[in-house]
């Protein structure tokens, strides 16, 4: 596949994402176009998982390139994202000699991305990162600038809105992904159809096979789409003060079953699967076309997601997390509602009682 | 005295402080007018020490305007300017339900400007945050935007830069500051006439007595001009790529002096006195005028401040102190020099054994 390249148009703060097979082949010289320059030091944020499966290679090439490399593994997991391992990294940072011109680089999935970049974001007040995404659901996590990692209290509370100076996203590193962080990853993706795109819908339902086996061709199509459907929607609105909430279509009662399961139970991308057809369903009840669900329904299940709720899970602790979320306001709620396939909108007075309903449906697997 | 308002010019992210006598009285309205709307819910960040002595007051004020108001009560002192106390303030934060509407108010001196203005920085990736400063230093710390807590290993390392919606500086609240806490900040005041302004380091010579003894007509006038010197610096060059160095006349050495004699022992203040001192000799040394020395000297004495280094420590300890700051190369460093009486350069080949032979002659105590 050729390499494709986007761009995020953000004002000075713009920066490209280059996707394809093999892409990290040219890493030092990408970072050299980017005003990166050899002689630089890096430091590179992985973690264990990762670090086994591609850090020599990407440490090798950098090095050849002229850059001084430097790195920082952490364990993986949500559990990474914190403040003790910030702490870590900054302390790696210092020890290295890093200083305002210094980069780092995450080379990871989610996690790595969110840690690194709010690491970069504070590193002696900001320093430039690049971002390396080595997971699916890692096409949305490094386009958008959050950055973050969590309190023991909430996640991604404390972080920053920081853009890195180019994403290198290479397929041929989501061949070790184990399967069930594929599927993950591409809850989002589909994710980024439904609320933005009938046609590009169409083809994930197509070709759903081609992506599960990872075929690198189909996985660069969708990475490219997916990327282009979130940059579109925070070039609108960066600092997400309104559109960019569509974004979080499945998100509201995803983000309530992930807490309710106990993090790590469901996925992410597993949790927001179920969410999608919750919404699905609720428009149904809200008078929008009843295919919005049949369509959203079969469609997660072909990539192999779920589409109902445990029935172990109370009814009561999913809405009284939701309400936890602050989405809540004398008995209305805030929430993305599909209107047609490709199409959402954000109703602030969806009713409570209406999302019940819908929670003990899916509890029914209806 | 009336109140002194003076505007930070930062584009978009301007912002006014208001200088005077009881200023905190009206601190509801200053903050209605700033956008900030009674029923806000509002953290309010503090010490020990200030808590005992301002905080009740200033709870009552906003409470009776209508605001919503929790309190974040911190140790004193520079150690609590880390990521474990930020972490204690963004769960309080998460406790008492701010959201991203909520507002940050640092009451306090620099330390706490400088925790509280990231914890707002990085609560919810950023809300709005206000300076209540209570020390006469804190006329630095609150203007410019720079905000940070400390690493283990190094000072102000983690932080952003991040502008407070207004600062409200109240002299009254200075009258309870301990002798060496005036004296301390008095400094950074009299550096900023050094700096910037022969006029003004007269008047400060001229008016020592006043501000010593906290007259508040003689301190609304110095926190004004201290302010507007660092506020036409900072708007020159927000993210410090060039002019701003020139605020750390006295700083380089001072830094050393602050390491080597053991966090505390040597207040800021003490320590960059010692520090503009060595900076006024070392501009003898290299041609400027004699006078620069002898005036600096004579003003630190008039404000009862340190002009010579103990003579336990080490100049070796003092120059690897330097070196570990960064500013060596080749035997060559950055300094600030003063060229006259209120003017400084950016020298970056002034010589590393120069700097040593002042160093020496200070701790002579010549
Ligand atoms: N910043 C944002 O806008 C945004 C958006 C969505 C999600 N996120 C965050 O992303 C995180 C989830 O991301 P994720 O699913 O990528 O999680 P992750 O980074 O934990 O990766 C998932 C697992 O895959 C492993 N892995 C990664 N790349 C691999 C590879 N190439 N081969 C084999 N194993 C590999 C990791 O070690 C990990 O065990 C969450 O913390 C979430 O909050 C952020
Ligand atoms: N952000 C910046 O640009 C910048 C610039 C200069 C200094 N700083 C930072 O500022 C800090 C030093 O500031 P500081 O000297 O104000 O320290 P501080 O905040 O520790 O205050 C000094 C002492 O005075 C007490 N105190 C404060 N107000 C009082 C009052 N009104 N009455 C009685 N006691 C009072 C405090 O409890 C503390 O014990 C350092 O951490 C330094 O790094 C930041
Ligand atoms: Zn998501
Ligand atoms: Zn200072």
């Amino acid at each position: 596949m050729e390499t494709k390249i986007l761009n995020v148009d953000l004002g000075e703060r713009s920066y490209p994402i280059h996707i394809g097979e093999d892409v990290t082949a040219s890493i030092g010289s990408l970072l050299a176009d980017r005003g990166i320059k050899p002689g630089t030091s890096l430091l590179i944020v992985t973690d264990r998982n990762v670090a086994a499966l591609h850090l020599d290679r990407i440490v090798g090439l950098l090095g050849q390139a002229g850059y001084k490399v430097g790195t920082y593994i952490a364990e993986p997991g949500e559990a990474t994202k914190s403040l003790a391992v910030l702490q870590d990294i900054i302390g790696t940072a210092l020890d290295t000699g890093l200083d305002r011109n210094s980069v780092f680089i995450a080379l990871g999935g989610g996690v790595i991305g969110d840690l690194c970049g709010f690491a970069a974001a504070s590193y002696m007040r900001g320093v430039r990162f690049v971002q390396v995404p080595t997971t699916i659901l890692a096409h949305d996590s490094s386009v958008g600038g959050k950055v973050a990692v969590n309190h023991p209290k909430a996640k991604n509370v404390i972080g920053a809105f920081y853009q890195p100076e180019i994403v290198i996203y290479d397929t041929k590193l989501l061949l070790t992904l184990p399967p069930r962080d594929v599927r993950s990853g591409l809850a989002e993706v589909v994710k980024h159809g439904l609320i933005w795109d009938e046609d590009f819908t169409s083809w994930c339902n197509e070709n759903a096979g081609r992506l599960l086996s990872l075929d690198l061709e189909a996985l660069g199509e969708a990475l490219y789409f997916g990327c282009k459907v979130k940059a579109q929607v925070v070039s609108e609105d960066e600092k997400e003060n309104g559109l960019r909430a569509i974004l979080n279509l499945g998100h509201t009662l995803g983000h309530a079953l992930e807490a309710v399961a106990g993090y790590g139970e469901l996925t992410h991308g597993e949790a927001i699967s179920i969410g999608m057809v919750g919404a699905a369903r609720l428009a149904g009840k809200m008078g929008y076309p009843g295919d919005i669900h049949t369509v959203t329904k079969a469609l997660m299940e072909k990539f192999q997601l779920p589409v109902v709720i445990d029935a172990a899970y109370s009814t009561d602790d999913i809405m009284s997390a939701m309400q936890h979320d602050k989405k809540f306001r004398d008995g209305k709620m805030v929430y993305i509602v599909p209107t047609a396939i490709g199409k959402v909108k954000i109703d602030s007075s969806v009713s409570a009682d209406m999302v019940r309903a819908v929670v003990d449906e899916l509890k029914g697997g209806e």
